[in-house]
């Protein structure tokens, strides 16, 4: 076989894997108009099971791409959290409540639960609009990375070279092959990035290099999704249930189908720590969670539709990328119990992170160096998230607290952790660090708005309209840097000539504007600029904001409540803003903020989009 | 040609005209699974102007058929309401803004603006995935009703024959022609029942020999759209301007068009109150639309892209059903003037009124007296409505007020007008008076609910997952009738009693759940319970309401307030409901509150349906 009758091609992005990582990450590329590759090595698509939980940052993350809609029209949300431990009897009972979310400022305060396959055919379904489709089943069977430093600093060469195999024997040959690969199931793929985002068990990881800090643990879980029969009064709730015949997690589904998870602990795990699932079958996790229900009865009349055990790991990956052409997102990063549903969230989020990175610097918006922000906050997060997930499966694979065992864990332990680590298993809280992406000055111009944290929600007015917006939807994952400019309350004279200031500054040959935006493109190419003044609705006329910091009419809003008089007018308030002093905020594409400058400092956003991106 | 070579056919409904009335009559019947024929003389769907506005009771309908999604997606909001009167410099200066919609209950507190060709669309894309389209272009010729009293009164005839003819004559014959049609262009329906929703024109009206009473005004309007160039601050509003220079009404659409009505004085009407549209253009229009908004400049750089001329009628059809077999629905009925946004509303819900009563009739399940009620609710709507339009269009076409006139009118006599109608032109206050279907007996045990009117919405817990719920939603428009249970504080053990007696009751083989259900359908095909109780949270089991009013566990209410705390809490006080006592609510398959009774008083439910019903 020479290389040369071997089918070869050129792609911006190659994505290896087509989990929630693999087609998010594709999405969004895709959306971008890069040219985008993903394969997976599955035959078709995963129809039930698998992850399945997904955190209101999710949720707000996937709003942000107007992909939504679909998961609450076909998921079930979860908004409750019950509690049940020993009761006197033997049995367990209700010791408490709680509501599931515990983030005040989530804009959507549940979790969303739906099978995996669901999930990622919203994803395939968007894709397929920008005629991007899984390539599958599909392997890599070699990954090379350049070693050319000019090819790697070039941003029009190719360096990352990977082989691909079809395994579908009956797939037709590629069309330009001409011979000597007996299958025509061989191709070679020419990349500017390719990230692997294949599992827990990912080649692309492998194949780099990169190894797995952490190690696996004792703990043994299994996992049935079937619609049960049962007296239970919060079968429709999440529940940690604590009972002295062992412990159970319920998480309702779409429909009337429920997930039950249960710690089995007279499981054997052998010295590689590898299950034997053979001899294992469900009817061991319908049998805990019969007994840790008691004295509630709970039958399984129905069909099994999907079922596993697994041994629980807590590993993050050494790097997340290699020569910052090659990266990895999901599960290949970060292995983890599946106690707060974080997995796929972790997934979804890395390559939310990465996705704009990328577009930034295919564009030539952006210097390379922009994607070594991926790994530094990501693996960052995963850290933080296998930190959490120690102290969290310790407190749930804990013996309860009975009259005969004080020194287990009671109901008030497991609900202050549930509570504290709220934030965190919401996801809303996730918090990046300093970085030329994330400049903490400036602080005190937006005090309750947190520097590299997400833009909280909040309701703001359409000047020409009235009609109420979601400020996170003002700023939508397009790819652009949104400029969000509070301009107080401009019928003060003082506070019109600042924003005129900004306007000429904007406007001026070395405003950040004209600097980064390519010339031969829109204005508003690489920034939205967004007006939110303080004023009541009887003051308003949008076209008095001076006409370089509006786009288009509909960019121009203020704080005021809404005519059902029912939402909005805390935008100001809640933000920690001066409507006396006003500010710019700097979203990043991602919907964090980057940072934050006076309402006329222009020259202080510029010098922050100086450290990262390249004047046009 | 003789007739046995004309092709014939069967359909339980033949609905003639594909405009809004006739499309949502058509999706309506189509859902419901009836065998529907919808033709229309049109070629191809509007692309373009028309009627446009729909109103939030028109909204929370379209909800209900879950069809607002896409309405809301691609649509114009208008929130706002801005007038203009003549200023002191010989231009127009605002008088002030208020709510466009004047309702508090509305669910949608706006208008939506979007060109009838789009809102056709989504009607024809719903009917699409019930393998229904509109047959066109194609047109009624003939149109009898048999007068066999046997045939009228059979529930298995098809007493109303049709003749058709196919427009196109590149249409392929029907599959069964066979030769004296030498263009296979004439087929014979017979229709169990039909319907007429061709318009202002309808042939089906005239051919039914119903006359129109009332008469053409004086009131010439001209209406042009387009994406106008302006500094007028209000541009995204709706506007109603008086000036000295003629009046005109701003009515902002999906993107950035602009509908511009203007009362065109200097046009003759001729005898025959018909206008020589070719003698005008739209130009004539812009003229008037320039001079009223003087000093405000506005100039119209882009395409024109719909416009008309037209004289005002103000017609009610004297009736609206010849036979209880053929109807009118829609423009058919009532013409009248464009100033509130009305006509498309008034089609549309003439439909949603008549479509589940010919679905209970066709399914066997009411007598077909109750179709009587379309034209007692519809045509007494229909008058209210000419009444409501005589007084302002009078307001909008009178001269405004000024130094010179002190009769004229003043910006306080129009926004009183405005607001004062606001319930009926939002459609929120439409109200059936008493007939069978209405019966306004125990209003007391619901005092704020009015009994002929739409159940206001409300934010319910739903009790197994605590996901809050609109009750609107609860109630959808799938033919059924709702039966909420109201069953207050279900602790105490008086309330209890009662409740176990009302499931007893609707077990019992007189109980009107098993006395108008089919025997050989599902128990909940003709009614669904809906049991809302007043407790707080934490003392909640949806397993604690008795079984028989749970179909699914879906259907357990509480009213109570969200867990994030914003939402819900307030129905038994809002609808006047005594936690204490409790009551029952029937809702009809159309959202309109049909009756109240107290809580376990089933057998007064049941002589309500007893009226009107068919014991199986």
């Amino acid at each position: 076989m020479t290389s040369s009758n071997i089918p070869e091609s050129n792609v911006d992005v190659l994505v290896v894997g087509a989990g929630p990582a693999g087609v998010f990450l594709s999405l969004a590329l895709a959306r971008a108009g890069v040219s985008v590759r993903v394969i997976d090595k599955r035959a078709a698509k995963v129809a039930a099971g698998q992850a399945d939980g997904i955190q209101p940052r999710t949720l707000e993350v996937l709003q942000s791409y107007g992909l939504t809609k679909h998961l609450i029209d076909q998921g079930n949300q979860m908004h409750m959290a019950a509690f049940y431990n020993p009761g006197p009897d033997g049995g367990i009972k209700r010791t408490g409540r709680a509501p599931d979310v515990t983030a005040p400022s989530a804009r959507f305060p549940f979790e969303i639960t739906l099978h995996q396959g669901a999930i990622e055919k919203i994803f395939r379904d968007a894709m397929k609009e920008h005629g991007l489709e899984v390539d599958q089943p599909m392997i890599p069977i070699s990954l090379e990375i350049s070693d050319d430093e000019a090819e790697l600093s070039s941003s029009t060469s190719y360096p990352v070279k990977v082989v691909l195999r079809r395994l579908d024997a009956e797939a037709p040959p590629h069309p330009s092959f001409n011979g000597d690969d007996p299958e025509g199931a061989t191709e070679i793929v020419h990349a500017k990035y390719a990230v692997g985002a294949d599992g827990a068990h990912s080649w692309v990881r492998k194949t780099l290099g990169i190894t797995m800090d952490g190690e696996s643990t004792s703990y043994v879980w299994g996992v049935v999704d079937t619609i049960p029969e049962t007296d239970f009064p919060d079968i429709r709730n999440r529940c940690a249930i604590h009972s002295t015949n062992g412990s159970c997690m319920v998480i309702p589904r779409e429909g009337d189908t429920v997930r039950l998870y249960v710690q089995m602990s007279e499981v054997e795990v052998g010295q590689e720590k590898r299950l034997d699932k053979s001899t294992m079958g469900p009817e061991k996790v319908m049998d805990v969670a019969r007994a840790s229900l008691h004295p509630y009865t709970i039958s399984f009349p129905n069909e099994i539709q999907w079922w596993t055990v697994y041994i629980i790991g807590q590993r993050v990956a050494s790097r997340f990328s290699v020569k910052n052409r090659a990266f990895i997102v999901g599960d290949a990063c970060h292995t983890h119990s599946p106690k707060a549903g974080q997995g796929m969230n972790a997934s979804m989020n890395d390559s939310h992170n990465l996705a704009w990175k990328l577009v930034h610097v295919l564009r030539g918006w952006a210097d390379p160096s922009l994607l070594r922000t991926y790994e530094f906050e990501r693996r960052k997060f995963a850290q933080d998230l296998i930190d959490f997930d120690k102290k969290f499966a310790a407190l749930f694979s804990g013996k309860p607290r009975t009259e005969e065992n004080q020194d287990g864990v009671s109901h008030e332990d497991f609900l202050e952790a549930f509570q504290t680590f709220g934030g965190f298993t919401s996801g809303i809280g996730i918090h990046y660090q300093p970085s030329n992406i994330v400049k903490t000055s400036n602080q005190a111009l937006a005090s309750n708005l947190v520097i590299g944290q997400r833009l909280p929600p909040q309701i703001v007015l359409r000047m020409a309209d009235f009609r109420p917006f979601e400020l996170q939807d003002v700023i939508p994952s397009d790819t652009r840097f949104k400029i969000l400019i509070f301009a107080g309350d401009t019928r003060d004279a003082a506070q019109r000539a600042r924003l005129q200031a900004l306007a000429d500054g904007l406007d001026g040959p070395e405003g950040f504007l004209r600097r980064y935006t390519p010339q031969d493109g829109k204005l508003d190419a690489v920034f939205d600029l967004v007006t939110i003044s303080h004023l009541k609705e009887e003051f308003t006329n949008f076209i008095d904001v001076p006409a370089r910091l509006r786009f288009h009419w509909s960019k121009v809003f203020t704080d005021d409540v809404s005519l059902c008089g029912k939402l909005g007018g805390k935008v100001y308030s809640s933000y920690g803003i001066s409507p006396e002093r006003g500010a710019l905020v700097v979203c990043r594409p991602d919907g964090y903020v980057g940072m934050v400058a006076a309402l006329d400092d222009f020259a202080a956003v510029g010098e922050y989009f100086a450290t990262f991106m390249r004047a046009q």
